[in-house]
């Protein structure tokens, strides 16, 4: 299935909430042998709790990488053990030349078969295009991100007035012949939200950012619900996994993830 | 060894040439086996022909994670490859929030174990900083690229009329507290790269883009012996390595990067 038609269809059953697998064994719950021998089944039990209520499950490369090839085995198997009809979004933000980031695309989409991506347009238009080529596929692109680090490069002001955040959601919509193009947009950033929003057009959005950094979930809902546009996905990773050190850390974290789309059918009927 | 001074030692003794492994199975001579299989074999063959005239070796991680883990075994397996007095490149261009690109700087330096990587600077200082942290490598942050792409966002004009990349520059130098920062400067932008240099200050420059891109290696050398500016790395990659499709490759490969080294002499002479 189309990618974009896997988020529309969770996002129809008022399914917001993308599962960030960002597993760390050092904050694993206490039971856990705290090495990588333990993500795997750590990842099983997070998805085997929270696959009926999440709309995606976003995997950060780095958390793999770190161990090296056998750390992408484990992202890999990771992978397989989430159900087809959820949308997996590789996290990995590559960009890079065209010849380069046909490779980076190959690897995401053909080797590990991500549904979605995240990338990173510094580089431009032909570091973007070989992922767009991929017509069924999802590429998130880095418009304005969380961090405080948005403020060095992302929120600096153009000539024209704009903002350099703004111009990179400007290209994306250029680009978007294929419908395959979200942005990614910092929960953090509730201004500039609730000030762009109506520029983002169709695009679906990836907010980062919800938690530990700051965002606030059902301001975000919010800005979404009075625009009418409800093809997004707030991404949290340490606020559903790691809430809970203890033998029930699954059972928590499907608390927390039902606890949140029943806050979106609140907020919706409101 | 600390890595600024592994490349200083080998731009001293002239050397400017960073050889690119951008190994391609489908490229290779015609009688290497085309897939991954042959790659090892391959760079073992370019390094052993050229490593008595090379400043630094460069991994383009692409090439390698599109075969997955076993990609990543090659790569690890390369890098083993290159004497221990050779400045070694990751170019991964990577970057993330903070809790994220430590993790990539771990798989980096301590997996791996480069002594120099590219990274991305889109999301600002606190994306940055986890590998800056490492003190006795190098880090090359993008400041302007080779690609055409280059234009879309590099070579914006801020609302203070400077351009988006000397913003990144200026940054750079701030963030240089521990020596151990460089620029990446595409040498397809000649006209930029003559205007700009007098504020590299010290910082040590990798220009990728020579050769098939369109970028001069004499032109680029000459600007850089014009300021007396001597620290930096010129990246070829498809110009040595597939310059010869016979069994004869890797001779033609030491023979490519003799004639430049060669070129250098004569042009540090004049």
């Amino acid at each position: 299935m189309k990618a974009f038609l896997k988020l529309q269809k969770k996002n129809k059953e008022d399914k917001f909430i993308c599962v960030g697998l960002d597993s760390d064994p050092g904050k694993l719950p206490h039971h856990f042998k705290k090495d990588k021998s333990s993500i795997l089944d750590f990842n099983r039990s997070i998805i085997e709790a929270t696959s009926q209520f999440a709309a995606a499950y976003k995997i950060n490369f780095a958390f793999y990488e770190k161990y090296g090839s056998s750390g992408l085995d484990i992202l890999k198997q990771t992978l397989e053990l989430i159900p087809g009809d959820i949308l997996t979004i590789g996290d990995a933000k590559r960009g890079d030349i065209g010849n380069t980031s046909k490779y980076y695309a190959e690897s995401l989409f053909e080797y590990f078969g991500f549904d979605s991506i995240t990338i990173n347009p510094y580089m431009g238009e032909d570091s973007v295009k070989p992922f767009l080529e991929y017509s069924d596929k999802l590429i998130f692109i880095l418009a304005l991100t969380s961090n405080p680090g948005a403020n060095d490069f992302e929120k600096l002001q153009l000539k024209d007035g704009s903002y350099f955040f703004q111009k990179v959601i400007e290209k994306v919509r250029l680009w978007n012949d294929n419908n395959n193009c979200g942005i990614v947009f910092g929960a953090t950033n509730l201004k500039e939200l609730q000030e762009n929003i109506a520029g983002f057009d169709n695009l679906p959005v990836l907010l980062p950012g919800v938690g530990t950094q700051g965002g606030n979930f059902e301001d975000i809902m919010n800005v979404f619900i009075q625009q009418g546009k409800l093809n997004l996905l707030v991404n949290i990773s340490r606020g559903i996994i790691y809430k809970d050190n203890s033998a029930g850390f699954a059972e928590t974290a499907k608390g927390e993830i039902t606890q949140l789309n029943n806050l979106v059918k609140k907020l919706l009927t409101k």
